[in-house]
């Protein structure tokens, strides 16, 4: 089984698709700026199956097959610029979005390229860079018994780099991959987390999308 | 009962929207630059229930109680414009989103203030301008047998306005209203149509949104 590296892992958003990949059989390291804060939480965390979670530093998630970003926004960009060598070749799965809290909602930033994977995929051109994971509830992910049932939308412009994600999305439990196109939907993919999220806060609920009336 | 004019109402998202506001109990007029056009559309609409369609200029469905924008979106502005006076002191809802084909996906396109709710708003500075049903389908919701069980997520800047469609969205057959929060939020949920088309022609699906774990 490949080994997946969760880069800025230890936050609610990482160690939720960390326990997850971890169930469906994966190597997963949490990676972090600090590696014994990252073994820390790792070992606070029961995936289920044959797969593991270690935890460790950024380098060495970067070092796995496949690696996924999960650090805040702003600091996603120098995170994966200092590991660009180690990314090249792989593919890197982007789930980051750029949110500020305004009042009581959470509404979304447009970085210049109009998405933080855009952003990775210029600093990262040796990478295939696909984005994923974008609307999930973090807490519901984290627990295994939630009863979680997800669609994950998926967007990227290599088409099998995006085959491969779909694959790796649809073996973890609760979560179904729906390939959206290209990194062109990226903006909308990701802003539409602060939908999510606001209407969380509104409603004092834990929605996510599903994208009912399609053949799975 | 109020009275619903939506203007360039002839077209698949402006029909499906009317059928089922009739289908609630409204008036619909049915509005189009050209009027007898839309008369004649107008009859090929069955609504059940007390509500009525009744197709005009749209002068005429400018000069209903409420009204929704329903022209293609590089259109939209001119036309409210044009209907400034007549929409003051009025809700004005905006489902328009400003979409280019791109391939085999639509794509979102950002115009200046972000969004066609913000452009219809700045345009319309004495009217509520709110925004809904962005994500639905359109052959679906003109079908009333279509088993169509969608949320509608709502959003504007005027929170008795907003309650007010939400009212207005519930009571249509097959709709739940979501209330999201401000104008902030209008790039994100138009731009998710983009993503939701973009599904559906490639997975040849007419797929639309629900928001699971919310309790309605």
């Amino acid at each position: 089984m490949s080994s997946i590296g969760i880069l800025g892992g230890t936050g609610p958003a990482g160690r939720g698709v960390a326990i997850r990949l971890a169930s469906a059989g994966y190597h997963v390291v949490l990676g972090s700026r600090d590696g014994d804060r990252a073994a820390q939480v790792a070992e606070t965390l029961s995936p289920r199956g044959d797969g593991t979670i270690a935890g460790g530093s950024n380098e060495k998630a970067a070092s796995c097959d496949i690696v996924v970003v999960a650090t805040p926004w702003d600091s996603a960009v120098a995170t994966v610029k200092e590991f660009k060598s180690l990314l090249a070749n792989k593919i890197v799965i982007s789930m980051v979005n750029a949110l500020a809290k305004e009042g009581r909602e959470l509404v979304p930033l447009y970085p210049p390229r109009g998405s933080m994977a855009a952003q990775i995929a210029f600093a990262l051109p040796e990478s295939q860079v696909v984005g994923a994971f974008h609307h999930l509830p973090a807490n519901q992910m984290e627990n295994l018994d939630s009863g979680l049932e997800a669609d994950v939308v998926i967007f990227g412009d290599n088409d099998a780099a995006r085959t491969q994600v779909a694959e790796l999305v649809s073996a973890m439990p609760g979560l179904t991959a729906i390939v959206a196109g290209s990194m062109s939907l990226a903006s909308a993919v990701e802003a539409f987390t602060a939908v999510c999220i606001s209407i969380n806060i509104r409603h004092k609920a834990h929605s996510y999308v599903k994208l009912a009336g399609l053949a799975h």
